[in-house]
């Protein structure tokens, strides 16, 4: 093999070359559409420390293929501003310094405009990047970077509509993303327990296709039989559970979830609201009646655990979860659309999150992505309304603290 | 005289109405210029809690013509949206509910566009009240409402500058508001001291024209002999403190100054820094070296006392200020242009911010305009760079809390 | 005179040496005996960081007459024991690092018994030196020294008593200091208003015997006419307030006061609390139903200061307190003996606490004794019902914080 | 069977009646012991909010004997005093009030002899019960709530020397526990690793005797193949950990460990301190130089975790350090003994705390023993220097938040 062989045109000689530019594109393209029906300032403003600006989100995520990928490939690389380095550097300690978190909604400048001037540079040279020639090394590892990249903006995509939502729930004009819509009254299917045997199934995953690091190595857990409810908990059922006066009963809250519920005066979900003497949620469609079969979304750790000791069950473990999703929807059984395994909200976990056994981060700054997080979260499995088509899987490990109340996240029941 | 006798065109009848209109007109066009170099974004981030958007001052100096003026006067009176009587009330409690201080850079929404739009529906409508029939004494509380309003307005003038000087410093891209400055290497005059015999002074307004009413009635107060010094602290005799370790030495604070420099790890003015051993300064005009012969500014009470304190001498009393400062300005002397009394920067008394004997509020909402906040607040006197022309007057009472060190505020000396 | 004259034997020679000793050993006496009905646990702990343990109290007093007197005047000085130098300094940086304050309840040891050593030791020591040869001038400064230890010890008496009172109101059993005393049922006389023609008076101390450096020089104030009420504001009059709704109507509060109630979420003043609908008060005989008629105590600033404007008047500032005392204790009205100017409660003035034109501190640590403490701050007048006797002054100046409620402070009224 | 019949006298006919009274005797004489050496002030004291004061625990013992055995078996039951149910009563709602936990401190009243009454008064009340003629069935309920009791006080026996130590701790004066402790200077065995091949391991508690509901029901989980530390980290290894830097290196770090690694400024654990450049450690025994061979302790979850990391290990899931335990327990191996599984200090796991699957909680205000803490907590196994006698167990489940360092807890690796 001479020299020339070793080098290939991605657009010539794979077939994944162009599948991959254009998969990026796509991605990419769907971040600004999702930006789309904001003004500036609605990209600018930093709602609570936990949540992110739009704009920083925009810029982050570049920031990452400009960090990752053409830092990593590109020999003539510069910056396409030095300053870019740290100010949208989220959490990386090995590339060194980064903007505090909590001043992110500070930046109005750079502009919204060098903002997408910046995504533009970087997908010009990304772009480049996929045509040059490459040694297949080379081209597996860029692959596979590229395919973090992008796995790591749909993640962004989510967490831009659920921090502009709580922008804008923070606003007195209760302001929607987008428009209203028509309450479809579907009254919710019967609750029904899928009864499982357990015993020793493999967990993780290890089929082809991408995953993040922490969903490997595949390994073995040990069940005992148990049952999973058949969909999630709806508003009307937890509507009951608050109307109850379960907000004001220590009984049915873990310790740690009663101090927070004192704390914090609460009552109800995050975006719920009674006007009027009629309850209301506010959510990316405005401000609207509560849709009373509709899943319950926007709930902590805390809350799922309180309600699911108040109905006398409980969460799953995530190895509960990931077991019978994949059971069900290896079945023949035309039932399992019902199951809302997916699509509507993340499902709280009772399993902390924590490295599977053989677990191995990787070198260098990436080796941050996940790891270091694996304190004092829990795991949430399936995916929401929000989530990127194409970025669930049924080993998928998405991780908050328990007092986590504004992502789209509600409740499946055990026992 | 009939009814109609009683009913003035303003335009017709006053020489003053137009003159007022067009102050008015002069004063809000002002408004609007100062914003001119912001983005949307610059003009709606919040950077702390005390200081607000340039949006917000736009919006609530708005509402206050069309809470005191147009609601007061206007027969027909419909406000211009209902929710801005609560998002743009900064204090009045006697005006209802008003929206949560540190939340005012939440609102993303209304857009920049739609305060643009309040602010020309108010000032048509306020012009429509100027060129309507109105009884003389409606009138005379109209002109005088108005002129309040006008007041408040340049009150926020100067704000807008003070907070979005603190925003931009916020940004590690250290933005310059507008272009850079030549430096003129003026040196400072030599310091020398006046003397003043003090006795029983009057103190207080008592001419014609607009004042707050913090600064009536007249009064007699009793002034020991004391000298105040003929110019402002500059830059390069702080820089001596700062580098005689001045900000490690307790002796030179008051006890309650050094807690605050110990917590908040101070060793510098809050906008100086030092860069490749060279001291800079950020300021409206970006990140330039520092001009050591300018008054020293953005300066805190406790640092402005520790100084004194220093170099053996005091700060004045607001009493001490006004009389040295009205026998200057009444003197031929034409040294009196060299004292800096005004147009550079206020410069802070050790007097307490406390009504003076007699004062009385205002009756209703606008009665908490002043005297409310006459606690823990001490007063500057004088005016700064940033202060609008003609809004600067030798009874003025400014205030801020001995902490503050983000407005034009400096030093100047007395014994 | 030879060396042999120059030096006298306190006792000997001087009068005044045997008074300052009995002087001495009748003040260190009495702080014993206020802690004599407590138990060792009630001395050591403390109750919020602004109080201190009585343990502490007795150490620290101790302190100030090892390090500014032994520490002075004897060449063969030791330390009772080289730890107590940080432990027991309060707050003088002069002297070297202090033990911080909010962790002086943290000093189990050294236990009880040794804090009584500690004063033993050294008070044999003080009185070995009031009865040693000392030249004329070394005496003089001895005798003002140790006159200044002893007012400096009746301020810690007071303070014993306020902190141990907030230390048993802690306490959900409610423990009395002392036994209950008999309510006497003695109508508040009624309240009256004193005119008085103001002009230039004389501020400050200038006769013989002790004061403190804060009540100098004396000097001149110009006051306008004003009227002084003749009594106290009694329970019954503060509880029309409580009310009438006072704690929730911004109207009535400083704009820092009413903050300050939102957030405490305050009703009524620090000690009482209503029991089968009948109001009580917590005090050093334990929690008794109100005494309508006793002069309302432990208020802050911003209570009094709300108080005086719901009635349409004002505070004094201090020089209207002090002009009017001076007077009607001069004059003969037998009056003045139920005009509570001492005795009852310090009284809150309007007045910031500030130095006096011309004052100086002390040269050295003892210079960090009152001057450092000049913002902030509020003056209060009079005394209280656990001053020491003799420990009151027409001039003296007490000052506390807006916010401070746990003292023996009251409302005189003024307009 | 006739009524007599059914009541037994514990004395006469049950062996274990004497053996419990003997027991329980023995038990609650321990904790006075470990009072004898402190001050009533040393027991009265609170250090920080989660500590709580030595007279607190002797007297929350007491209460649960109180609460949840003579109320119970007692028909003429006459609480000791009324408010002792409330002051002393610890976390369950189920009871009713209870005293704020940071306010343990402030009770200097009931006095310390107090307290000792009314140990003196309950373990008289429940003596006499336990010779109390009693229904078979409530016998049995009797006894398992006494033995619940007791070892409930035991474990508050741990936590009056943890505690009793942080507040010594916090002593310029850092006095000691009780007598210096002769250095043995025995070196640490050599690390070695034990291999063990997992696969289904039965995990709980399902002999006879004592466990607490946290510890069952016994169940299987899969154990993928593993090897654990044949002993704990000594003090040695874990200071080249702190010499290499490793509090400034987020690389080793969780995330929010570094967080708070930062936030806290540490630099070491919790008890060492370097004097005269000779790494010290403060203990029962005073201020000592650090045993470089023995465990080292008072180390929190992230440090132990961050600890494991920086030498390429990890720690053991609590499972694994079950089954590794109950495995060399049940071997002939003489070597077990060195293994350090139970006396040395507690050891961190990977494991969040939850509930085993099954798991059920108690009825009553007994239910909340443990289950409502299963949130954000790891599990600590084996025991310490000072849990007392009896009181460990293979399948003991402690527990404590990730940042607690005042404890006895060490570290052991796995990989």
């Amino acid at each position: 093999m001479n020299v020339q062989t070793e080098h290939i045109y991605l657009n010539e000689l794979h077939d994944g070359s162009n599948e991959l530019a254009l998969r990026y594109d796509t991605v990419r393209a769907r971040s600004i559409a999702l930006a789309e029906p904001l003004s500036e300032e609605d990209c600018c403003v930093q709602s609570m420390p936990d949540a992110s600006p739009v704009k920083w989100h925009l810029a982050h995520t570049t920031w990452f293929f400009e960090t990752f990928i053409l830092e990593r490939f590109d020999p003539n690389f510069q910056p396409h501003h030095p300053a870019f380095r740290v100010l949208f550097n989220s959490y990386y300690n090995g590339i060194g310094d980064k903007h505090a978190r909590a001043q992110r909604g500070l930046l109005t400048r750079p502009p919204f405009p060098d903002v997408l001037n910046y995504r533009r540079d970087v997908d010009t040279r990304v772009m480049t990047l996929l045509v040059s020639p490459l040694a297949v090394d080379a081209y597996v590892e860029l692959s596979n970077l590229l395919e973090l990249g992008l796995q790591h903006e749909q993640q962004h995509q989510e967490l831009m509509m659920t921090d502009v939502l709580h922008l804008l729930s923070c606003n007195p004009l209760k302001p929607a993303y987008t428009e209203a819509l028509e309450l479809v009254s579907k009254p919710a299917a019967e609750l029904q327990w899928l009864s499982l045997e357990g015993g020793v199934v493999h967990i993780g995953h290890d089929e082809p296709g991408f995953c993040f690091d922490n969903e490997m190595p595949v390994h073995r857990q040990f069940l005992e039989p148990y049952a999973l409810a058949s969909r999630l908990v709806t508003n009307r059922e937890y509507l009951n559970f608050v109307e109850s006066g379960a907000y004001e009963n220590p009984a049915v809250w873990l310790s740690e979830g009663w101090d927070w519920v004192q704390t914090q005066q609460l009552t109800h979900p995050l975006y719920w609201q009674k006007n009027d003497d009629v309850w209301h949620a506010f959510s990316l469609h405005g401000l609207q009646a509560l849709n009373l079969d509709a899943a319950v979304t926007q709930i902590s750790y805390f809350e799922a655990d309180a309600y699911a000791r108040w109905v006398g069950a409980r969460l799953p473990t995530e190895a509960e979860w990931e077991h019978a999703a994949m059971l069900a929807l290896s079945s023949d059984d035309a039932q399992k659309d019902g199951m809302q395994f997916f699509g509507q909200c993340w499902q709280w976990t009772s399993s902390s999150y924590s490295a599977y056994p053989g677990y191995e981060t990787a070198a260098g700054a990436l080796g941050e992505y996940n790891g270091k997080f694996m304190s004092n979260q829990y795991v949430l499995r399936g995916s929401s309304c929000v989530t990127p088509d194409g970025h669930s899987r049924v080993t998928y490990r998405n991780f908050f603290p328990a007092t986590a109340r504004w992502q789209f996240s509600g409740i499946r029941l055990a026992r």
